[in-house]
């Protein structure tokens, strides 16, 4: 079922490394406190140890991978805000305004902006990566949001986007998007890779209220019935009614699993580029931490799909990774337990009693 | 209803600064995100702006005050741990090796370590303040907890250290404690506070199961059916079921109340003490900052009695001031995001579009 180019790629994705899981549950037991107290903390230190092969090191080089694009289903009146603020948001990215710069320095992360579809011209901005493939995709409504070649072209930005990470030293890298339309797209992408309604997976996005919604909720009902994409084939779907950010999610996702660097999804619409690309490599299931569950009415259904557990309940649904960035300082958190924390033999403490 | 000194305490306990909340939530709704886009963060944001009646400077001195005491009630085999624990771990938060000891250096917060009633010398030990009441509580099961006068003592520590650490320039305080025990205790307290059942509040602290569990339920009754407590009188309920440091804790958030420091309340046990608080002064509400929703089954029946939502949702159940603990990073988020996030204006981006 997979085509040759994407199964070449799931099969550099190898399974995490049971040795070290195995040695960082070991450690965690010793250390001064109930077993298993600290919870997802816990869980977090042993996937981590699987991924990276160490248990305790520093992922001092972060990094918060935005792609943006524009969406050719604006058109239809699916957004509360206008179709320029894409590029006028990733200039604020770049001179440092939007929330995500605010986090992402304050997590110590560096930010790595991505051109992959934004319908503007930003090929004089500087701190920016110029891969666009086409200004936007087409309207979802009318026709296939974008063509096979450009699907391909998208996903390939974000796998070659985690290759060059990876060579520059990164160690943890989050997801992060910008795009007005894309919670729209995104709704099309999750009802037609799991059978959810219109109703169950559209919400107000960055602001559209009542009647808004309904005619959004339309929009992409009238989206997949226009398109019928084929639910075993994430491809089909995301040709169809996904997003160029979207796509170039996935492919960064896949390629954070490739190269072993862990890899925190944010909200809405990084979950659905999640969800994707685990339906194309169900082997990078592993290499993915969740972050927060978004107010965006669809997260949870997407989170569910792909068996995430989000940690923060922080009712935001801002996207550009602000969720994921969120996640930094308990990752960083939980790595320095690893390394700090006194064994009960070391701290002279007494161990629990037996049941 | 309320004693003398009580309600001397309570009138040092003034509203929020209500100017400096509309300044802060119209600063908010400037900023480049949708309007309420970043939910718990803006409402965080807004009542750190009427707690310190600033709406952005930053709250660099972080304290974690830690109250320990043990409990006579450990004598009907509560716990899974024994009760020199309690004394063993004070050494070990001394030496720096328990998970809060990495958490606060994690967040950049030092930690007041207090022994407000350890059954053990710690009369040498430096970095800790000497202020115990007592050596632990007595058996709940046989004769009330403790006296009425040092019922008042445990209170007034912790009104004492706030002053104090007010006075060293605290700005941001989060509740931790130790005491092998106290999840025994707190039950007892919640259970009288809220008339929820031994079954509902009853969890398995850190670490009894099936047999124990029923025993620990069966203990709680049983000191709930011998004293009575009056439900409307949190110093009754203290007196004769709490603890030592559940009443300094309580004390405590009432003196971060009186000076005006935003206070974190960690899980099980600092949220009891936050309910005992609040009960004796209603005004402390409006200080409160939850944190996380521990895996101690009364932990939610406890927050619901205040109407504190927790935002992370990590599974733990250790106590000390770990889940405060990891909130620090998300206050100084919010806190950031009030003095560097561009406004509309400033970066050019356009805004909403009527709906």
């Amino acid at each position: 079922m997979r085509e040759t180019w994407i199964k070449a790629i799931c099969e550099q994705i190898k399974p995490l490394n049971e040795k070290a899981m195995e040695r960082a549950k070991q450690h965690l037991d010793r250390l001064t406190k109930p077993p298993g107290s600290l919870g997802r903390m816990e869980e977090l230190a042993v996937q981590l140890a699987g991924i990276t092969g160490d248990i305790a090191g520093e992922l001092d080089d972060k990094r918060i991978v935005i792609m943006a694009a524009d969406h050719g289903v604006t058109e239809e009146g699916v957004s509360a805000f206008p179709r320029e603020v894409t590029v006028q948001m990733v200039a604020n990215f770049i001179n440092g305004g939007a929330a995500i710069n605010v986090m992402a320095r304050q997590a110590g992360a560096s930010l790595v902006c991505v051109d992959v579809g934004v319908d503007g011209d930003l090929s004089k901005s500087d701190g920016l990566f110029h891969r666009k493939v086409a200004r936007g995709t087409r309207n979802m409504v009318q026709e296939a949001a974008m063509s096979e070649g450009e699907l391909k072209a998208a996903i390939e930005v974000g796998l070659e986007l985690a290759a060059q990470q990876a060579e520059a030293g990164a160690q943890l890298i989050a997801t992060g998007e910008m795009g007005i339309g894309n919670t729209t797209a995104s709704s099309a992408v999750l009802a037609a890779l799991t059978a959810a309604s219109a109703e169950d997976v559209v919400g107000s996005g960055t602001g559209v209220t009542s009647e808004r919604l309904r005619h959004k909720q339309q929009v992409v009902r009238q989206a997949l019935q226009r398109h019928r994409p084929d639910p075993d084939n994430p491809l089909d779907v995301m040709q169809k009614v996904g997003g160029l950010e979207i796509a170039a999610l996935a492919g960064l996702i896949l390629g954070c699993a490739v190269h072993r660097i862990p890899v925190v999804i944010d909200g809405f619409i990084s979950t659905v580029a999640a969800l994707s690309a685990v339906r194309l490599c169900p082997e990078v299931r592993d290499y993915l931490i969740p972050s927060h569950l978004s107010e965006e009415k669809g997260h949870r259904i997407a989170l569910e799909a792909i068996s995430l557990k989000p940690m923060l309940h922080m009712g935001m649904r801002l996207g550009e990774g602000t969720g994921a960035a969120l996640m930094f300082p308990v990752i960083d958190t939980a790595r320095r337990i690893m390394r700090e924390m006194a064994t009960f033999e070391e701290a002279q403490v007494a161990r629990q009693k037996g049941e």
